[in-house]
Order: C-alpha cells, then structure tokens, then sequence
C-alpha cells in the first residue's frame, strides 16, 4: 500500500511549508505505483466530457490544442498531454487521492495527470492554488523560484506563462514517488527528462469574487434580501443631483447588512463549496436500491464508498444537513460526519440510524455514494 | 406655470408624510394642465419601444394583455391603459416631472400615466416603492388603506393584487390637479368615474438584492477582488469533511472584506444609480457639435437641457466626476454639480470651465443634453 511521508509528519510540514514555502520531499510516497499509463491517460483524452489540452513547443513558439482527441503528436520530444479531474473518471486513482484524505476536504479540488515526452512542458508558470506535484513513471526536471515580480506572457493565447525566472529555490530532477509541494504564486517549471507521468493533486481556494457572484446568484434564486432602501429622514436639499454621503453610507449599510445572515451565509458556503468544479461521473444506481436493502447491506457490514471526486461536507453551524455536490439534504449529525469525514463511511453507525437511511438510499441512487463490490 | 402646493411646505410634506404615511393633497398642483390627452397616450402604447399594458375587469376576472397595441377596447368601461416611463418619451411631461426636482434625482424613477375608462383600474395593490399619483382629466375614486397583512392574489399571472380592504384611511373622488401620495406597502386602489387620466411619479429604492447582485456583475466585469481564501496555520484535523467554524468565519471575512474597498463601492452606487431603469429616447446629435461650437452657445446663453428620463450624478467622495446613464465621465465638480442638480445648467460657468467642454461634447453628442431650441 502506498503510503505518505511528510517531512516532520503531517503537522511539521503544514506548520512548516503550508501555504509558506515550497518543498521537495524525496521518496514522499513509500511503495509508489502508478495508478495509470499512459495509454490510459490518452483514452480519457479522447472523451468529450473529459477536459484535457496538448502543449507543443517549438523553439519559443508554443502550440495549444484542447480535446477530446483522436490522434496525439508522433514527435518524440517537446510535448505534454495534460487531463484535467482525472479522479472523478478513473476510479483506480482514489488510492492517490487518499493519502491528501488529512487534508480539509473542502480545500481539494482535483488530480490532474500529465504525460510528457522529453522536453515536454507547459514552461515557467504559477498558480493561485497550492499543489501537490507527484512523480510518477519517468524523470523530470523541476524548478521552483521564489515568490518575486514576473512578467506575465501569452505565447498562446490559452497559455499562461511568466518570463523565466533564473535563481531557483529549488531544482531537481524528479523520479517515481517523489512529491514537490508548491504553495501559491512560487513560479515554476517542469521538463521531462525521460516520457514521465505527473499527478497534481490541486487546490481550491475561492477568491473574493467568486463568493460574493455565487452568493448573489444564490439570493437571486431564493429571492432573498427584499429589504429596500428607505428614508423616512429625507431633508430637503440643495444639491439634489448628488448621492450624499449619508445616503452612500445607507446604501452601503443596506447592502452589508445582508451578510449579518450567518445562517444563509453558512448554507450558501455548504452549498458551494460542495459542488465539484469539474464534471461528475455519475451513473445512478440501475434497479434503484429501497430502504431495507441499504439498511441489511450496511448490517452485513458492506463497504461504502463515496463517488470519485464528489465532495460531501458538513458544518456545526448547520446541524444536521449534508452538503453534496451543491445540494442540502437533511441527514443526522452523525451520520453526515462519517459520510463527509471517511473514506469509508462507518456502516455499523449508518445501518442504526433510521432518519438517515431515506437520504442515503437517495444519495446512493443518484450515484453520490455505492456500495463496493466484495 | 404649474406649481406644486405641498402641506406645510415641502420639508413640512417629507417630515410629516414622506415613507411614513399617505396623504391626499386637494389641489396640490396650482394652475394643472395635463401635458397629455388619452389620444397621445394610445399613440405611445402602439410604439414597440415603451412598455404599456391594458387591464380588463370582467367583474371577478381580470385580463392583462402587453403592448405595443393597434386597437383599443372599444367597451366605455372597465379597462385601462397603463404606459410607463411617460416622461422618457414625451418630452411635455417634463414639467410635470420637474415639480418634484427637489426630491434626490436619483430617487425618482419614472413617469406612468394612466387612462381609464369608467370602473377601470388595476385593482387592489401594493407596491415597493413611494408614489405620487396625480390627478389629471377626469374623475377617479380613489381608496388607500393602512398598512395590514393582506393575502395576495394572482387574478392573471401578470397582475399582482391583494385581497379587498374594507377600512380605509384615504376615500376620495379625485379631480384635475390633486395629488394623493402613498409611501411603500400601503394598500390602494382607484376606479374611474368618468374617464381618467392619472399620472404616476414613481420612485426608486434598490434592495439589498438589486445592489448585491449589481455590484457582483461589476466585479466580475472588473476582475476584482481576486484575494484568494488562505490558510496558512492550517492544523491536522479529525473531522476533514467538516467546514469548521473558523473556516466560515474566514471565508466570510474573505467575502466581507471587499466591502471595505469604499472607493469602488461608491463608484458603483454612481453607476448603477444612474442608470435608468427604463429605455431612453437617445437620438445623438446629427452633425455633432464640436467644442468650440459647444463654448460658444453657452457664452451666448443658450438653455442647456437635460434628455427626459436620462439620470446625471454626482457623489463627493468620487471627485470631478460626473455619472450618466450608468457611465462615469471626468467632469471638474463645479461643472458636474450644476449638470446634475439643475433642470437647467448654468450656461456661463460650464462655458468657463474649458476642462468640462470635451465631454460635455461628447455628452450632447451621445444625446444625454440638448440644446433648447430658442
Ligand atoms: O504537469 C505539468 O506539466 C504541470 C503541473 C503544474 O504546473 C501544476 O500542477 O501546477
Ligand atoms: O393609475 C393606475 O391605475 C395605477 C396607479 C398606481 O397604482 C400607482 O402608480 O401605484
Ligand atoms: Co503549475
Ligand atoms: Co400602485
């Protein structure tokens, strides 16, 4: 089984590096296989649900295409294929998956594979998520610089670099099962050195914005926060063609004012934080399973598992209720705590509780949680 | 000259009444003249661009049918035709919408005129927002009621009425010039005696909801507030499917904290205030003035006006800086100040200030001010 090896444990290195500093960590992940090949990185290239690009360069001149595929570059260098939720679709990745299990599930976003020849690249680059970068199959040339002002360039336009950066904090070449941890906006590039496999497994952070234009499409569907602007104060006036201060400040508090409803707030951030960012292989259950054979199956002590990549959450502030995959149901504390927190949710503490069966047998249906085979 | 004839004054009027109560002022406008007549009316409603609608009462039924129309009922009773934004396209309605300049401009909406046929009328109702409705040719019964919880009832989908009131603080049969003013909420509802022109001067009150969501579509357009969530003192953790209390509180101030930024918050509350709900008359000048031609007729006085309907504001905190039609156009104060606050800027200090004559240019060009004809 493969296993995890953080410099200092878990906790020493989210103490030391998390968001602080990059890191190398030779031989990470003890007993390192990889999950796939690459043929079968290409068949999921050639799905149309499936988001994957190819980068080609050509001395300073770089090439972008988007798939699905039907055909890949014969070149034997200065390519990579990259596929994007390679989790959600090739179920024998989870293993790689859970070992990142310690981490706030929310926080991760998803594993993006990619397949390069020698020379193979997308160039210097950075990212506004941290990243686990994992080698698999192969060699590569990593460097990392250190967070410093960058020129930004496009030598395609759906290819993001930085000008190169030439003092690295860190350089190597990389071989199977090591893992270089990047935080957020530390540059850095990769090249293969022999036809390598590399497993990102990426973050998710949401910025300002997105918060705030989720939310108001949230208070535009439930039609919350009627309250209108009033003022009952009015005085007459000079200056009628001005919005005066005071009425700036009104409108302002107005407008604040709708985030004193932690209770909406809190929902919406379960709501949203729940849904995946990249399509969900969801195939619902065919028959459909009733109630009483989810319960007898869990009492048989049958193993659970959630789908690949789709996110389950909880809140103390909003008792009783599981987030999945944007949508609320309603589910006992702990019952949505094993659900949310495990890989395996504990069948035992499931089978007993009765108001959760309803909602589980639903949830399982729709293809969110299925029972593995034996 | 129409004059407005408030009780006890203006600043007596919004002390007393104003979003507080409704009020009926008895010849509240001196020497009335309707600006309009019903044939004007209807020639509005066949035109595609203005919204108008007729409301048929079939004792309980009630039809609803939109605009632009080529016929009218023919029946000498029960129906009336509603058109909107009156003032935005008949340009003799502004000085009926001038007599209340002394309300803030970016307060006031629109102009809705009605017409209606003996026992016509929308029914019983309420709205969002103040309203004045005046009386012009014609005699209307008018009823207002207090503030109460009413059911609300759905007689055609596209008419939003409540149940019958029986008390009522206001019952009047209205006549040419008086003006009854309801605040938001309180139930009202007026049928024609003879045939009745009724004019509306509507207000303008943004909901939380309306600026959320405003200001989310300018943040996005802006590609602003990019700070993403972080979590650098991150800690290893039992239950990872939990978002825990400190994760709420933080994504919440990650949210909150964009409303700190005051600056483009009140940039906002100009743009979006001042631009008009309903669609303008814009026809641009043809030629187009250039700025000399500009300085000139305003060294000789010529009456500058502003387009019907089109808003111009101004806010202290975003210095020389004049907002129109939802776009903000650099405009020494003094300039922006008398643009905005005046139904008719002064001519002699916009001529002197040759830093505001290039986009009051631009501004008459596009057709936001005109020239009155002498
Ligand atoms: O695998 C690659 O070529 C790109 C990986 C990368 O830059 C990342 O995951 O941030
Ligand atoms: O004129 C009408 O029939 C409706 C007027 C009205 O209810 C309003 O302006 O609020
Ligand atoms: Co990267
Ligand atoms: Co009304």
């Amino acid at each position: 089984m493969m296993k995890l090896a953080l410099p200092g444990g878990i906790q020493g290195f989210l103490t030391e590096y998390w968001q602080k500093k990059p890191c190398l960590i030779k031989g990470g992940i003890e007993n390192f296989v990889d999950p796939l090949d690459a043929n079968d990185l290409a068949g999921l290239a050639m799905e149309a649900e499936i988001e994957s690009r190819i980068v080609v360069r050509n001395g300073e001149h770089w090439d972008v295409q988007h798939g699905p595929f039907e055909h890949f570059p014969t070149s034997e260098k200065d390519w990579t294929l990259l596929v994007q939720a390679v989790d959600h679709w090739f179920e024998q990745s989870s293993e790689l998956m859970n070992l990142f299990s310690f981490m706030p599930r929310w926080r991760i976003d998803d594993l993006m594979v990619s397949f390069s020849v020698p020379g193979g690249g997308v160039g210097p680059h950075l990212d506004q998520y941290d990243v686990f970068i994992i080698q698999g199959e192969g060699k590569r040339r990593w460097r990392v610089g250190d967070k410093q002002p960058l020129k930004t360039q496009t030598p395609h336009p759906s290819l993001l670099q930085v000008e190169p950066f030439s003092a690295a904090l860190i350089d190597v070449e990389m071989e199977a099962g090591d893992i270089l941890y990047i935080p957020p906006g530390f540059p850095h590039e990769g090249y293969a050195i022999e036809a390598a496999l590399n497993y990102s497994v990426g973050f998710r952070a949401p910025s300002g914005r997105d918060l705030l234009s989720h939310f108001a499409d949230l208070a535009i569907d439930e039609e919350r926060y009627n309250h209108r602007y009033g003022d009952p104060d009015l005085r007459v006036r000079e200056h009628t063609g001005e919005i005066t201060l005071p009425e700036l400040n009104r409108l302002k508090s107005n407008l604040t004012q709708i985030f004193d409803d932690e209770a909406t707030l809190h929902r919406f951030f379960g709501l949203y934080l729940s849904e995946a960012k990249h399509e969900l292989d969801l195939a619902p259950s065919e028959p459909e399973y009733d109630v009483d054979e989810v319960q007898q199956l869990l009492e048989e002590g049958a193993v659970l598992r959630r789908l690949a990549g789709a996110r389950a959450l909880y809140l103390a502030t909003v008792a009783d209720t599981l987030f999945v995959d944007g949508e609320a149901y309603p589910m006992p504390q702990a019952a949505a705590q094993t659900l949310a927190d495990s890989d395996a949710p504990d069948p035992a503490l499931l089978a007993a509780q009765t108001e959760a069966l309803v909602v589980l047998t639903l949830l399982i249906n729709k293809g969110y949680f299925f029972f593995e085979e034996a």
